[in-house]
């Protein structure tokens, strides 16, 4: 029987370059769920970061399966909290800015949940927290930091990309690496092995 | 005054695309020190994973240091060391599908350290250490996986690159990922931006 076919449920780049990285070959599908809808809602619930990011996970994945369902279709979702306020991808240069200068000196929570659906069901999930602690910078190092990092920094929750220029931004990094760009990366895989999807079919 | 010129005493690939992933620009120069010969030497004085490691970022860093003196000079090492067996990188595909099987199933210790020297004097150094489970995987699978991933698998000290498909092989990763690629990236991040190189001197 052949694999399944693999279909990311995401528009995020450093996502799509994790499952590249680990030697997959699949297709790339955004969900055309409004996030910024359903996260009003759910604020407006007081859902938890992590219920927020699991729900969406779930939402994209199983929106992409209904379209095709003999694929296992991953969808994935990231929040950021600090302090009490929850954060969203920036949608302006200005607006990043802003982010990192309120999370300068702070420590964060960064929450993660990948969840795999086939044939419209959710199949599987895994939610996974990191904790990440930002140096007490100044505005002229976020200044050069976003003229170095650029629009890139509007796909990512925290305006931040660690696999990148955003090291120079952390003091302290608690938790998985896969987590904090977006995908719990070992558990996944290790879902995927068991259900037909592993090293041996991914090429 | 400018900033001194940086130079990564070392001819890892992946300690390379870390730095120039983080926006250094940065000279490649492998120290030329005889490191199966102070590993020997080391290992017959019993001296631990992480003394080992550090012994060696230190050498590479003073020795490359001393032919430029003025100049940032970043020297690191990494050991591995499971059930107390040391590993070394794997001088074959043969070798190193040896070390993936003694190491499936079972938690090993990963130690990094990073020194940056300066006028052939040590400045500063970090250690840190991961601990990785791999999957209890079969002898097919190590097949394959050496199969796709290459020559590439005998530039690491454990046979794998986490940042690829050495992802495959791993239950579980506890510690900083970018020790476990085998350079303590934040810590020398705030060390150098300390000492003028940091991101507005980077480019």
């Amino acid at each position: 029987m052949p694999a399944p076919a693999l279909i990311l449920a995401s528009a995020s780049p450093s996502r799509r370059q994790l499952l590249a990285s680990a030697g997959f070959v699949f297709e790339v599908e955004p969900s055309g769920v409004d996030e910024d809808e359903v996260k009003r809602s759910l604020l407006g619930e007081r859902a938890a970061p992590q219920a927020i990011a699991e729900t969406l996970a779930e939402l994209k994945a199983r929106r992409v399966s209904a379209r095709h369902p003999s694929a296992m279709v991953i969808g994935a979702d990231s929040t950021l909290a600090c302090n009490g306020r929850q954060f969203d991808k920036p949608p302006t240069l200005a607006a990043a800015r802003e982010q990192l200068l309120a999370l300068a000196g702070q420590t964060h929570d960064l929450c993660s949940s990948v969840v795999v659906a086939r044939a419209g069901v959710r199949l599987w999930h895994h939610n996974e927290q990191a904790r990440l602690t930002m140096r007490p910078f100044s505005d002229s190092f976020v200044d050069t930091y976003l003229a170095r990092a650029g629009e890139a920094v509007k796909t990512s929750v925290g305006a931040y990309q660690l696999e990148g220029l955003g090291a120079h931004l952390f003091s302290r990094v608690d938790g998985d690496y896969f987590t904090i760009l977006g995908l719990p990366l070992l558990p996944l895989l290790s879902f995927l092995a068991d259900h037909g999807v592993g090293l041996e079919s991914a090429a």
